[in-house]
This record gives structure tokens, sequence and C-alpha cells, in this order.
């Protein structure tokens, strides 16, 4: 069996690793260069869509700002897993919170806006503070402001207008404009669903950012909001008639989970499940697209995340923490970009806490900013 | 880093799954076509040895029966590591029956033997009966042959005749005649020895063995022998100053171990700890031969392993049991081939036994002989 991946990354790269093992093959489309590559080594495979799609027995995708000229084909293949309204849901902002309206699952209250006088609009209907949003491409905290007093509304339409003037031609970019949520933390739930609707959930993930990146991701047993998190994951994939892994990210509010967004792939906030679960996510999301059976996604032990951003090396030391493991993705470094991560996991939560604080003392910090007041935040228990 | 393997089969390519997260590259030279290939996916990359062991950082095998024109040029290098004495000890019975004379380690008494007098002496030292055993290439109960009444001395002796006359004229083989053990279980020891001497050992692992060939192993916690086995991985590792994954076949005979045979790579054996150890064997195998700290060998949780033999394909319900992890290796099917291997983990020993008897019932039976039976005979607890 072929699976075809939209995206040359590092999620598909590790879905690569957990297919080969099912003699399972993953080639990837790298959408810039119109390559099928391997995403393992990024050899070329081949050149062009539309003979990849005719040779695969599955479509799929790792990321969702996927341009049209690319979904529609994957979409007319017939094979195209989670499928094209999933993948716009995710790469869309203003499809995204119809989709969430639509299946009844809470999101902060919002209005498209496409003016200076639809803000103000949207400040009458909506309040203050408020978010603004690009509804295309905007991931890791890019393509975002916060109007906080009516007095700065020139200023951050200002900043807006000239963002809306340089989007791209091609893409209709706009601006969603929401209620700023005052959270107490965010969460993540990460599950797949099968061909026959069934779904499995890893346990919700306590996700913390350093600059509007996610730096350490937690998964958390037993949390109180589970339950909640699952029944919204379930009224959104079957609404999406989803199949494959599915992230979601939320706000907590006291005992309550709005949805922030939604991820129609595997996300950075289950990469702790290559070592804290039986079944990874990139395994299951690969099972699901096959239409094998889901595999076992309860905590195995206490595990935590790090990510790797600029870096290509570490001190082989690193590795000399019980229960670290280094996923390097292969890239070359850049300032800021995901390189790699580390899982940690442990025995106890305790342990946990003490090998992170071992790591911590063998990580640059000037390339972890935070990670030490992280540790303190994080009560790992 | 790249490290090439000696040999392109599942070892190989197990090994590069666990490099690959590690930015370590595994390249694999085929012996058989001189090619150096991808040992996940056969792609030819390279043509001969030479070119191969000068890019390489490190170069390690798969298996220890390789030509003296291989392994010379290896050796050579300075990049092989565990080194030629090591692959000879495992490649030839009687270079590994002095090996463990030298490193007081307790295997059976033996004698080599090159006549049928040599023969009629060895029964004369040694007593009956006697398991005859070819000096090279004798792997999976292949190039055996057991004499257990002086009756049977001159038909045995004519098949073994025969057998040598057809041996290849490069290597000089030879037989070896080793009093028979009356053992009352197989076990083997996987461990790992890194560049600094410092040893990690896997779990006692029980074997069950159909006609000679490795169907199911079975880890055990707190193995009465374990400490046992460790002191005997121990000198015959420092012996070799060994580096990477060591794998030594015990009998057990009451409280007592006796040395089967050493095999200097990962191991049938081990191939449990991808699931059932923080640190796969094979992941392991590529820390200690590239001088990174050894990773975390402990049982996380009861798991077993079962060899696929001769099929390429098994009933898609067998990964809708709890725990199970497939393992295929991407070979075309011959009758008897290893071609994949299932492993089976659970919380308790209990629920594994469950599991165990879910995934006999969906395997089919022609081709798992002695499953069912060997189930009783595994006391899963």
């Amino acid at each position: 069996m072929r699976v075809l991946v939209l995206g040359a990354g590092q999620l598909a790269r590790m879905m690569a690793l957990e297919a080969i093992p099912l003699n399972i093959e993953v080639q990837a489309f790298d959408v810039r260069s119109d390559q099928i590559v391997d995403p393992i080594n990024q050899q070329v495979l081949g050149e062009g869509l539309q003979q990849a799609l005719r040779d695969a027995d599955v479509v799929t995708a790792e990321f969702e700002h996927i341009p049209q000229v690319v979904l529609e084909p994957c979409e007319q293949s017939g094979k195209f897993l989670p499928g094209s309204r999933a993948i716009l849901s995710g790469g869309d902002r203003r499809i995204e919170k119809a989709l969430l309206q639509q299946a009844g699952v809470a999101s902060a209250a919002y209005a498209e806006v496409h003016s200076k006088a639809e803000l103000e609009a949207a400040v009458q209907q909506l309040g203050l503070p408020l978010v603004l949003k690009s509804a295309l491409e905007g991931y890791d905290g890019k393509g975002q402001w916060r109007l906080k007093q009516i007095e700065q509304i020139d200023a951050v339409w200002t900043e807006i207008a000239q963002f809306l003037k340089q989007a791209s031609k091609k893409a209709k970019q706009g601006i969603v404009a929401e209620q700023f949520i005052p959270f107490d933390y965010e969460v993540s739930l990460v599950g797949a669903r099968g061909k026959d609707g069934q779904c499995v959930y890893y346990p919700l993930t306590e996700n913390h950012h350093v600059n509007g990146v996610l730096s350490v991701s937690l998964p958390r047993l037993a949390h109180p909001l589970q339950a909640q998190a699952e029944r919204m994951f379930q009224l959104l994939a079957n609404e999406l008639d989803y199949v494959g892994v599915l992230a979601i990210e939320f706000f907590a509010v006291g005992d309550r989970l709005l949805v922030n967004e939604i991820a129609p792939r595997v996300h950075n906030s289950g990469h702790w499940s290559q070592q804290g679960a039986d079944t990874s996510q990139f395994a299951n999301h690969i099972r699901a697209v096959c239409g094998l059976p889901l595999g076992d996604t309860t905590l195995l032990r206490p595990t935590l995340m790090v990510n790797i951003l600029g870096l290509d090396q570490l001190p082989d030391c690193v590795l000399g923490i019980a229960g670290v493991h280094l996923h390097w993705y292969g890239k070359a470094p850049r300032p800021g970009r995901k390189m790699g991560h580390i899982n940690l996991a442990a025995d106890s939560t305790n342990s946990l806490g003490q090998r992170f604080a071992e790591l911590i003392a063998l990580l640059p910090a000037e390339d972890f900013p935070e990670l030490s007041q992280m540790q303190s935040r994080i009560s790992i228990s």
C-alpha cells in the first residue's frame, strides 16, 4: 500500500517512519517544488502531482495551508482523507469558525471584518479586548493583533490594512475578530477517527508557548476536562465525517473548554505519543487513513515534549538522561525553525520532574528561553 | 553522521529506523550484490565497498557470516565495530568455543573433528550423546547432527563427510563436536557495551523454537539467572573489547547457564525491545557504535514477540488487538523465510496472556504451527 502525503516536512517524515514497519510506503508531495520526495531523506522520486495521485492508494496531508490548485485534484482522486472540507476548515479561520458554530462546539464569539467600519461594529458587538486574526496562513502567533482599547483602533487597522494589501492575490485573505478569552491555560486534544466512525483519544495535553510558538507539551492523565474535550472532538469529527488524526486546541476557562483552533492532521502537541503511548499519533493516522484498526492511545507513562528551535545539534550527554529521546527532522537550521523535539519519559511524575530538571541543566539556556521558568509553572504531579 | 552496515536485511532496516530520528544516516552493504543500498527500501545508492568505507563514519554488521574479503577492508578502515574478532567468533564455532574458554565462560565441552577417527576420539573424550555442528554458516538449526548411540557413527559421519565435500572451497569448513546439554529451557541475554566499557542489559528472554527456528520470545522481569548471565556477558564483552549490541544464547540447566552461542549483533530474541523497553536494541546498537550514551533497557511492560515466517500479510483485525505491533521487513515471501514479527505488549502479565490467546485465535494456524501448544508451555506470569 502507498500513502501520498501533501507536504514533505517533519510530520510526513514521522508518518513514514511509522508506516514502514506496516509495509506501507509513504511518499510526499513538496508543494513548493512540485516534486514527489521520500519524506525521510528528501530524495526526489518523481515530478508532478497527477501521476503520484494515480499511483497512491490513499492521499492525506501534513498541513492545511494547501493551495486550491493542489487540493482540487486530490479531492477528485477520491482517495483524499480527511478531505477538503476538513483541510479548508483548518486553513481558513472563517470556515473554521462557521464549522464550530454548525457543530455546536463552543468557541470565542467572532465577526468577520473587512474594513475599519466593520471593525468598529465588531467592537460594538463583541466588546473589548478583541483578538484580530488573519483568516489564512496564521500560525505560531503570526498574523495576529490585539485591540485592547478603543483608542488603538486607528493604529491597529493601519497595520492590518497594510498586511491585507501585501497578502497574496491568489487566495482571499481576510480578518476574523474574536472576543479575547481570559483563559487559565491551553490544552489540546489529539484523537483519531477511523473509517468506521470509531474514535480514540490521547489524553489532554497542556501546552506552553514561548513567543507564540509551542515549547513544552505535557499530557495529563485523567484530566477533569477530558470527557468534555472528547465530546467536542466527536461533534466536530462527525460533522466532517473525518478520517485520520485531528487535533483541537482549547482555551480552558474554569471548568469550561472553548475551541481555539483545529488542525486537521497530526500535531506538534501529540509528538510525546511516540514515547508515551502504545501507538503514536503518526501510527494512528496511517492506520486510520489506510482503514486499519486504531491503536491504543492511553498514557503508558509520564512523558513530556520539548521543541528544539533553530538548532541542529545538542550535547551528546542529553541522551545520557534515562528516558530522553531525540527526534531530529533532518532540516537545515534557521533561527526559530522547528528542527526537532525531545521526548522525555519516566516511571513516575516525580521522576519525570527530576529528569526534566536534569535535562534543562544540560540544554543551552539561550536556545531554550524560559524553560527554567516554565519548569516551575508546569507542576509535574 | 553516517553508519555503514554490512548486510542489508531486516536488522539493518530496523537500525535505520532508529537512527533516522537521531539524524544518523544508515547505508547498507549488500554482500551478495556488492551494492550500497538504503536498508529501508533497498534502493541502490552506490557500488562497491571501498568508497562506502571511506564515506562512512562508523562501520558495523548485521550478520556474522562475512567473507574474509569483505571483513579485511572493514577492519583496515579503523571504523569497524564491534570488530573482526567479535564477528569471527560469531561466524566460526571453533573461534567461538576458544573465546568462551579464554574468557572463562561456561559452555558445553567440545572437540574439533576432521575425520571419523577424530569423531570416535571425541566420543571417548566427551561421551554420548554428542551434537555435531558445522563450524561455519550454521544457523536456525541448519548444519547440525546428533549422535545418540555409537552404532550411528558410520551413518552420521557419512552425512557429515558429504556435507564437508560440498562446502565452499573459499572458507575452511569444519565440525565441532559438543557434549549434548539436557537443558531445561533456552534463554538469551541481549546487552550493549559502549565505547567507555559501560554495559547495559535487557532482561533475560525465554526463547521457544519450532523446527530449530525462533518462534516466540518472552522477556522475564527479575529472572533468577539474570545476574549470572550479565556476569558472563561482561566477561565476553570485555575480552573482545566489544562495542555495540551483543546477544548471548544460553542453555539453562537448573540454576546454571551454559553459553550455547553468541551473536555479535542485534538479535531476533531482542526484537520485543521495540515495544517493551524505553530504548530498543536497534537504538542502543546505533548509540553504542556512534559513541553516544546508552539508553534505558529495563522492561517497561510485559511484552512478547512472535516471528512471522513465509507470510507477507496477516488479517487486518490483528491490529485490532490492543498492544499488537506489526514489524514487516518488506521482503518477498518464501516458505520459512523470516518476513516480519509481531510484538505484543500489555499492562500486566495476565492481560498479556489474554491478548496472546486473542492473537493466536486470529493467526492462520497452518502458518504458526505449535503456537497454541506453545501458549500452554509459556506460563505468562
